[in-house]
């Protein structure tokens, strides 16, 4: 929780392979991306975390619809841009297969220009599983060590903030070991730590995503910390955050696209509102752009 | 969560020690409980858990007073109706130190007539702190395993529903040796157990409460299992408990007397509206009285 | 753990209610108590904790008595005497009824001479149940808020050490009000935090003094930290808080006759070489008593 | 622990990675194996994990090895016989690079003549580091969903037993996955659960052992449980284990060359003897071949 009870909404409004479908209407083409970010603006986000799409509506790791998303978003509001070189799969469109990014076109996303605010990370390797984000099949996801390395030293070169994502608590202890090995300073506090459940083989069950939680508080004292889940319950695990005190939470169709009576939200902003409504139970308001700033220090 | 997403609403509307204050008026004699139980009922709650009081509004175990509350509230509506032997303390007109009723008066209670529908039994000692329920000193309060072994011999000779009040999670280890040396069975599904925050020592914290929530669920796996917590607190940690699909939420002004933003409740239906709104995120409804009959099978 | 990987042992000889059984002798006056003390050195405690019994065997809160204890284990050997407050309950003769101590005999223990060097209080009041430490019955076990908040100042005021005895984690949210309330620093390093299984209703399950262990260091940082356990899951858990780096393990007849192979010790030196046994497969080697005072700042 | 206080020792010889060093002599060649196998199981293991080696010491899948090393262990001693297709990486000659093996290779070591007793499979993929196992730079670790349920399905039609290397708990939450899908029954009892600390990101940290093992027993409450660790931190996590009743225990060159006391084992009958004495602590005593067998239900 950020001083004056305030919490970062994060809103990840479209990731790489969700589709239209229920009534979700997933912006994915720049201008429509400006737009949802403008309407999330309003409804309380003051982050917006963003994967590219091809003409077609297809993943992608193209720089310059990368510049143009920005473009469009700063054209209509003040909100934070977050981008990850977790850019996600493509299929081939012969074989049907998926093709994985290369490391050289993850590590594209990090010289944008305009430049983005923040950046992302998954912060190790797993077998990742999300049905409802677009992923019918379990599938292992590739996070090489010395990609995670390059981005961590790119990142905080350029003086800014890294959200690690983190889907196994184990990739806590790496990022101890690459602190101790003298990668970055463990207790610098722009460090964000995203515990989320259901990206990987864990359900988002509350057991393991409270263990992963204090692992990282326990590890990482002074750390900004959020929480995220994926598909029906999204908003089970946010509340769970809530309830703990978190500084951040993440919402958005990338993730899920029900809201927390299961009924299907509309666009991402219907989300927004979802979440500073049941922080609001907590005593919580959705911070400000400023606010934000303020405890990423940039 | 029971069947077809509904949860049940127990408003405890008085308790032994609570006073008028702030604006929220406490009901203590029969018609004023009959009345508040009433609105509780058109506002979603299916249970009233209820104290009686002397004719100055102080603490009583009196066999007719309880008597006349049950009375009044079943003139004006059909909500289920449960007492608890954890009747409180009074204080002693001379001395002002606090008296602990007997294990006699207290079992007492066990058989009114009219009957109650449901009792409640505190599963353990403690050393008992809530300022904001009429106790502004921390106080051991003793439940001696003898009280709490007839109590629930009796309650389940007669077929009814047995509350545990869990304020430590060791409790529902003593539970368990009960069941395994044979006092009751263990899988029975009208067991349960409220997870509670903020009667005993620890604070209502999510952590907490989530462990006693974890083991409970554990040892007891068929439980109907609810929440409350005391104070400010009650609306955060019932969401919390809503969040996670308990079947269960208590509220009301023996706990606390403040609204989920702050304010303070006018009367106990304030609160029972409040609890049916936070479901409603979840998507649940509260369970009529048919529904929670069905559920404690009585 | 201390400095130089090593662990203070503790060796808990008599307790107020073990009487000798199975092959296992249980030092009840003082000159028994001094050689057990001293053998106990001998095979690495750096601790004795102690109760005194009557000429009959039974418990007693006799200052005279105490302080006969003290100077036959000083005649014998440097070990630290700890005495605590929980002097345990006595059986009426006639009645068979158990008696507990007064306040009055209980505080009446901080001020022996020769004076002890170390103190213990439990932390809170629960319901006691330890069969294989004498005490067939749950029963509920009273230690008063004023009583640990007097024994609390006194210790504090001579300069000593105290260690809490916690049975339920929820004690260690009440040391935290009692700290904010200003009654003692809550970054002291003199703070034990004994998180023991077994005492009251929680069996000696890892997954509860883990939870325990984990509050206390998240709630003290700078604690020092010890665990223990009662009966045949003595050596069990005192394994599990070697894992885990504790400071300190308690073994000794006054919880426990059993060693970690389920034969019964003859003496309690005994179970203090089973404990540095086990500390060396941990790479620990017992503290001295020079270790543990400056460890303790006594 | 499985009945009669008995627990099974595996020793894992080899490793594909492993060489000789400060003394230790690992054993790569058929013969070797065999013999270290007749000495281990005289020290007490009931079965043997191991890896095939080239001519010149390197990873090898090639099944021929195999066969060769099953007759040379079974000409000497009756010790159960393990591979797993974990096969390990080897380094291209030239580039220097590592070099995974096939899915088919892999696959290929299900069929060997004359056939092992048990398989084991990595539950998942991960991020592998161990330094101390041969493995200087962490490396991701992909076992693909298909390869991990194609061997379910092999072994469990063979009528034989795997054991499952769970290096995240998050692996057993895709286990319980599998089990709902119908691949295997979730209650069979010929499951394998190695709960390790130090393959994957986590190191050996009994936190986290503690968490894998309590969500195993919940999610397999009939599982055959083991616990192993790499590196100096294998005996701590192999007594952390066996002070919880664990069913199997695992230690040999393939994980570490350290013995409890930090010195360096000549050879892995000296860790068999090592992990038996320590058992012995417990009150327990290595398996048979017999009663692992029975265990097993092979």
């Amino acid at each position: 929780m950020l001083a004056g009870n305030k919490v970062i909404i994060t809103v990840a409004v479209n990731g790489g392979m969700q589709q239209d479908r229920d009534g979700a209407i997933v912006p994915k083409q720049p201008v429509e991306i400006g737009e949802a970010a403008a309407r999330c603006y309003e409804a309380g986000a003051s982050v917006i975390h963003v994967h590219a799409r091809d003409k077609h509506g297809r993943n992608s790791g193209d720089r310059e619809i990368y510049a143009q998303i920005i473009r469009e978003i700063r054209a209509r509001s003040p909100i934070l841009i977050q981008t990850t070189n977790g850019i996600g799969v493509r299929r081939d469109p012969q074989t049907g297969q998926f093709i994985w990014p290369t490391d050289a076109e993850r590590l594209g996303l990090l010289s944008l220009d305009p430049q983005q605010d923040l950046f992302g990370i998954a912060a190790g390797s797993a077998d990742f599983y999300n049905p409802e984000g677009g992923y019918p099949e379990e599938t292992p996801y590739v996070n090489s060590p010395a990609l995670l390395k390059q981005t961590i030293q790119a990142v905080y070169e350029k003086g800014s903030a890294l959200e690690y994502e983190v889907v196994e608590a184990s990739s806590l202890h790496r990022l101890v070991r690459y602190a101790e090995e003298g990668l970055f300073d463990r207790d610098r506090d722009n460090m964000w730590l995203l515990h989320g459940g259901g990206f990987g083989a864990t359900p988002p069950v509350a057991r393991n995503v409270l263990f992963a939680i204090d692992e990282g508080l326990r590890l990482f004292p002074k750390a900004i910390w959020g929480v995220t889940a994926t598909g029906r319950d999204m908003f089970r695990i946010v509340t769970l955050g809530l309830s703990l005190g978190c500084d951040l939470v993440r919402v958005g169709f990338e993730d899920g696209i029900h809201l927390p009576d299961g009924s299907v939200a509309r666009n991402n902003s219907d989300m927004v509102r979802a979440a500073a409504a049941i922080a609001a139970i907590y005593g919580m308001k959705p911070a400000t752009v400023e606010e934000a700033r303020r405890r990423f220090r940039i």
